[in-house]
């Protein structure tokens, strides 16, 4: 059996290029004791591999030559491991790849829940919904009424985030780069308010859609959307640093963050967080989610490419806003 | 009797300038009912004052034509209020100003402890020791054989911090701009390690003197420091953000914050704080200091200089590092 693969062969600058990666054919090996074989059906594509791919961060940096490291659901085809049984669907650090041959070690075998579509443990049952989920709830501590701000509102975590804000009652105003995304947002999502910061001047936008001033920031973005937002804070605001988007394709220094020192006046916080930090706690959150969902509460979009190959260059759409919900590629068939 | 006061005349555009203040002299006219009459002793000089003089934030900006508003310290000469009596040592809002008419609200009747020096109450027994108290304790929750980095260290509020993080079996490392006050605080005041932000390279230096990485960064002057020390953060570290001088008498933009998406990575969070928001657990504090000070446990040094009318310029060695410790103008003597 063949195993297509994609190799980090050189460190990505600015964009992605088809030329950082190599794309490998190996014959999969037969499993030893304890080992598992899977068959990626989704890749799922984050603006955090940008950085896997650069620099060390809170994981090691993939190595040049090692195939790209990427969170994926697939499908077990052998296994000699007393965990996992032909069949089961599993999701994990599958990589850029057609198979994953694994100790089992970091897979998690996913309870299938009726009427729930593979692709939502990619969205709001899988990493994605944990991320908006604790960073929302945990982080901020919203209270209801207050105002929540919402950047890159129209994406994975962000549209999740937006519909939790509704749910506790919150003003929600998201923050995107095209009026469809914004439309989306607003007439099936039930966001209040929505701002196209490629064609609006955000300042006025926001003092407009968000009257009372900014409780909650959300904050997928960075860079000059933040320095905007800083300056509506209230007291006592919070804003969860969920990513920084702006920065992870930058070639050249981006303006710094000029407004910080209003988070004294404010009285305000900046957080960072990751959501592997919240592994132990991921149950509550996808059983509370796949509640919402069974009522009709939070739903969610993915954009499904093809072509494991094509990877290299999709992956990019996050980076220009070439997407809406969660990007992901498709990599085998669903088992029937 | 005669009253001299500075009056705001103009709103400050870089440092201070004496012109941007009027001396003038009014008679002090009779108490009414319920007022009391407040020789004042010493003038609490801080960078907030710059603030408040140019811009509303937390607080209204002084009004211009208004006597500057500033904190202070000084003697009850006459009282037709039943809280205050002749000879009471009082703090508050004193201004800038040789006599307060007051009506006793944000008045505060100062416990006199035996052989404590009135210009403590302006320091470690006052809103700079609060500050410095719940900065670190509060918002940063040490734990023992953490690395503390703390700048503007030998300021009035930076200086008390380094001790409590003795106190609690931190590392700390303060950074300052003269040798001089490095040598006071490694030498007298215990500190661990001194960095010249004037004379070394703070990204160098700093890997030496924090070589486990920093767990909390206790900020009093935020732009370029800032971005320097948030590349060394640890995981789940905690920048109490104080001060931001650098920005306070700045007449240009200056460079913004590059590194604020490391607090991603290191679960890190900044969080802003105003003293005043812990005015009601201030005994706590104070009292707890108080007793350090007994023990000999808790130093701290004023730099008192003389003459109201000099104010406007002294209180400008606050952005040049001109004053090692709490800055006070002296404007009568102290009572025997």
């Amino acid at each position: 059996m063949q195993n297509k693969q994609l190799k980090l062969a050189a460190r990505p600058n600015g964009m992605f290029k088809a030329s950082d990666f190599n794309l490998v054919v190996e014959t999969v090996p037969e499993l030893s004791d304890g080992q598992v074989l899977v068959q990626v059906i989704y890749l799922s594509l984050d603006p955090t591999q940008r950085i896997w791919a650069q620099t060390d961060s809170y994981l090691p940096a993939v190595k040049i030559g090692a195939t790209m490291r990427s969170f994926g659901l697939g499908v077990v085809q052998q296994s000699k491991n007393d965990h996992f049984n032909e069949g089961d669907i599993v999701s994990g650090m599958t990589g850029w790849q057609d198979y994953l041959v694994s100790d089992g070690k970091g897979l998690e075998k996913l309870p299938r829940i009726p009427g729930v579509p593979l692709d939502a443990y990619m969205g709001p049952l899988g990493m994605t919904g944990i991320t908006a989920y604790y960073g929302l709830l945990d982080i901020a501590a919203p209270q209801t009424g207050e105002t929540l701000v919402v950047s890159g509102a129209a994406g994975a975590v962000g549209s999740i985030v937006c519909q939790i804000g509704k749910l506790k009652n919150l003003r929600v105003v998201g923050i995107a780069g095209s009026d469809d995304k914004l439309e989306w947002l607003t007439t099936e999502l039930g966001v209040d308010a929505g701002i196209n910061y490629k064609t609006e001047n955000v300042y006025k936008a926001l003092r407009k859609a968000a009257p009372n001033g900014v409780d909650i920031y959300f904050e997928n973005v960075g860079g000059a959307l933040l320095d905007v937002v800083l300056t509506q804070l209230n007291i006592g605001a919070r804003i969860p640093l969920c990513g920084y988007i702006s920065a992870y394709t930058a070639t050249e220094q981006t303006p710094g963050i000029q407004n910080l020192s209003v988070l004294i006046s404010k009285r305000a916080k900046i957080q960072g967080f990751l959501v592997l930090d919240y592994y132990d706690r991921a149950l509550e959150a996808v059983q509370e989610m796949a509640s919402w969902m069974a009522q009709g509460k939070l739903s969610y979009k993915t954009d499904i490419r093809q072509g494991l190959e094509h990877t290299p260059t999709i992956i990019n759409d996050l980076f220009t806003g070439g997407n809406t919900g969660k990007l992901l590629v498709q990599v085998s068939p669903e088992p029937s």
